[in-house]
């Protein structure tokens, strides 16, 4: 897998509101996996969670995680990033959480009551993949 | 998370062509991701690869995924299953990658040289989230 910096195209990619699922890991090794917003920004990514998500408990333990971006309209272009959550902070003024949920909805998010937390993934490598073909295409040589 | 069997209501959500995206883990521990069709039978999982995927050799050392279903057509529904690769075969006669190009495209499998492998992943346990709440929505008690 490529380490980053990803290709311009790729990052044009992922600061769309894109479909994803994080994998974070279990305190027994097994991978665990959840539909997630994420936002781009600068080669990391920030994700946020409700304090009572597992994959909260499991960065902290174990900050590896893998997100799979899908495209919006057309979920055989697919980019992964692999990763480390380098900051867990608490999300107090939701300002991060409504960051995320105007990206994706327009608004800002419903739950004003929640207690959020947010992570910022470092992300190390990446592959982009599009129907049966590596993405962005490799250059010949 | 709830053992299986899943409600009704979730296999009959599972036997569509839905976006997936699958979690193995790499021999140092690192959760991979990657965008796969799937179809479910049964209470069981039938993944299909390319002979170079690294998600082949991850399984073979590892029988351990989790696999995320996002609904076609509104991704905030999602279904997570987990469990363990429990047979992993050559597809000679790509019987089963024709089996779910068919199930997601209407055709069968355009790479007609290529060297497959399938994989049945037997579900042990599952969660369904929508939009901020479990899917299905625990009865009352």
């Amino acid at each position: 897998m490529p380490r980053t910096p990803v290709p311009d195209v790729v990052g044009e990619f992922l600061t769309r509101p894109n479909p994803a699922v994080i994998a974070t890991l279990r305190p027994d090794g097994f991978p665990h996996t959840a539909a997630t917003w994420y936002v781009w920004e600068d080669g990391r990514v920030l994700v946020n969670m409700d304090a009572t998500r597992r994959r909260l408990e499991h960065m902290r333990r174990d900050p590896r995680v893998s997100l799979t971006v899908l495209s919006e309209d057309e979920w055989y272009r697919q980019v992964t990033l692999m990763g480390e959550a380098v900051s867990i902070e608490p999300d107090s003024d939701l300002h991060d959480i409504d960051r995320l949920s105007t990206h994706y909805s327009g608004q800002p998010f419903s739950g004003r009551h929640q207690e959020r937390w947010s992570a910022w993934v470092r992300v190390d490598r990446w592959f982009g993949w599009d129907g049966g073909a590596s993405w962005p295409p490799r250059k010949a040589t």
